[in-house]
């Protein structure tokens, strides 16, 4: 059994999502679950089906809620320590789908203090134009405008403190160190952060649905253990795998390596470069042999891309699957195939990026201008 | 030698200021230095000749930078868990004196977060109350309108929060617990306070002086090991003891024990009963024996409240002790000195907290206006 850590700051090694299940005490999304989701949404639905979405925290009380008209609303978020790279935006390409699905509000937290505060030598001016950045490109995905906020941790601040300090009273050192693995070097930033995090579950009075990579959970299992106690309700959760670097199905992307993500601007000729250069391939070592064998799709890179994100078609997708397990599809080939999806993408997406407005995410849409009047002072 | 414990948050037993000197690593206000500040300064000379302010840190480096024109700013604050007595005021009287005599800037801090922070059961609304009222009262005491900031913490977070997260980033899990005695059961809110009431000491380059109490010098020794490195300027101190209780000579008065204290707002008869039931005496057990032998000005309460505060001319606070310690003057005589100028006293702020517009500290004066356009983004 292979070796790999899972926290909030590092993913590494290869994850057994199944063992993580077990020891996150989440729970799978079973066939029957899965089928009640997916008998309500329509785009993503794939991510469901291929099981790139396959853990939970009460995704059935959510759906229960829904059946009986009380709604539920949804939150992730997204720490500005560097550009957004293809992997960080799955999930809040999900959230989107969720929204159009069920008309639910979307909360969206920039964590900047949490980036500023975790390494010591960022200036709050890089981050502050990271958290600029993001926002645009997040914005850009297409939620709508008026049931979504997207604010800044630093500058929501100002509304939130007092239910920040609510939160933080109820979490001890203990719990905080026992959750994250604090040690005597954590800064005493860093120790209040979690609470920030579990804020945003608090938003409104009904069930909370927090679509996030797994790392995030343990935010997640402390807010269960104080919500109700502060008269809300415990979080749901729906856990996504993530998607693997470049160079192999081990962690995950990672801003600060170049080589191991693609990003939501890099040019048409940086992701072919990247992708043929790094991308990890399920090819056999030579043209004789991938012809007699077929390549491995389980750990070619560009066919797991397609496979979690970028070929929503599972008959294409099945196709590929085919061509490249028979041998009659090469590396390079495959290649191709990744190579020119993600460039529609990312171009269909920068496009959007030029468009997109972003005052109304963040103060002038009808959620974000209900949100700055909130006060948060019982 | 007694037992005493003396922090932010507890202080108990009879406080040997001597040790204290040496415990927390502070120096001694002597008589040169005392010389040299008594040459600035008139009003409020006397809580520094009869050595009320007993201990320093820097104090003469301050002095220094006023010789040299380079001026120094005013720090002190307070924590709105209750109604204020006159304890908490004696140093904010002091910081008044100096501001009159040299012209700083002062800004106060109300420390609210941390006071939410410290008890689950208190409501927002409750700490709230007091600020505003301590607010009043404070602002009732004469600072100048255009030179003075008094700031909630809650409010002020909103200018403030990147600051605060670079101050929070420089101070460790294990200083924090050196220094507070924080354990595992304390709360993570709590946790990542110390880097809040550190923050004014950075609001200008100048050197921060500190009048305060002695129990809040831990946060200045933090301070002093960060500032340098942040780019500005060990904070200096002046520390003062506590006024005692009125149940005696040991720990300080408490806003909680009603029988403790004499409150600003406690009315002429209120005043007249507390002292005349709970002072402690320094006389003796019959008359006879206290005309014989003389009363005890060392213990009376009474007389202490008069030399550390409520009387200011030297020739008239002598009177009252050799009456006293001759046996001529009783101890119910002694208690009605003390009413009398307590309540004269009383009656002259009480009417000042009626007249103040406290606006002007915490919004619209000269200082507050600046405050309140600094963001802290750099």
């Amino acid at each position: 059994m292979g070796e790999y850590t899972v926290t909030p700051w590092e993913v590494s090694g290869a994850v057994d999502y199944e063992r993580l299940i077990k020891e996150f005490g989440t729970s799978r999304i079973d066939e029957k679950l899965r089928s009640r989701l997916l008998a309500k949404i329509k785009d993503g639905a794939y991510m469901l089906r291929r099981g790139f979405f396959f853990s939970h925290r009460d995704l059935d009380l959510v759906l229960d809620d829904c059946s009986k008209g009380k709604g539920f609303f949804l939150y992730t978020g997204r720490g500005p320590s560097g550009p957004m790279h293809i992997g960080h935006i799955i999930p809040m390409v999900f959230t989107r789908h969720l929204q159009q699905a069920f008309g639910a509000n979307v909360y969206i937290q920039i964590t900047d203090d949490e980036k500023f505060l975790y390494k010591r030598e960022r200036t709050w001016k890089e981050i502050d134009a990271y958290s600029e950045d993001n926002i645009r490109h997040i914005a850009a995905l297409g939620f709508d405008p008026d049931k979504t906020f997207i604010f800044r941790n630093s500058e929501y601040v100002r509304n939130v403190y007092p239910l920040l300090l609510k939160t933080a009273r109820k979490i001890t050192y203990s719990t905080a160190k026992a959750v994250f693995g604090f040690t005597n070097e954590t800064n005493i930033g860093m120790l209040m952060f979690p609470a920030y995090q579990i804020v945003p579950t608090f938003f409104e009075k009904k069930r909370c649905l927090i679509p996030a990579a797994i790392d995030q959970d343990n935010y997640w299992r402390i807010q269960r253990d104080i919500a109700e106690g502060m008269g809300y309700q415990k979080a749901a959760a729906i856990h996504s795998q993530f998607l693997p670097p470049l160079a192999g199905v081990c962690g995950k992307m990672s801003s600060s390596k170049e080589e191991t993500a693609v990003f939501l601007t890099d040019d048409e000729k940086t992701v072919k470069n990247k992708i043929n250069k790094y991308a990890f391939s399920g090819g056999r070592t030579t043209i004789e042999e991938h012809r007699r064998l077929g390549g491995n799709t389980k750990v070619d890179v560009a066919f797991q891309w397609m496979s979690l994100f970028f070929e929503p078609d599972d008959a294409e997708l099945e196709r590929i699957r085919k061509e490249y397990e028979s041998g009659r599809m090469l590396s390079g080939e495959m290649k191709q195939e990744a190579i020119r999806r993600i460039n529609e993408f990312l171009a269909k997406h920068n496009d959007a990026v030029q468009k997109v407005s972003i005052e109304k995410y963040t103060h002038t849409g009808r959620l974000a201008r209900k949100m700055w009047e909130t006060t948060y002072l019982e």
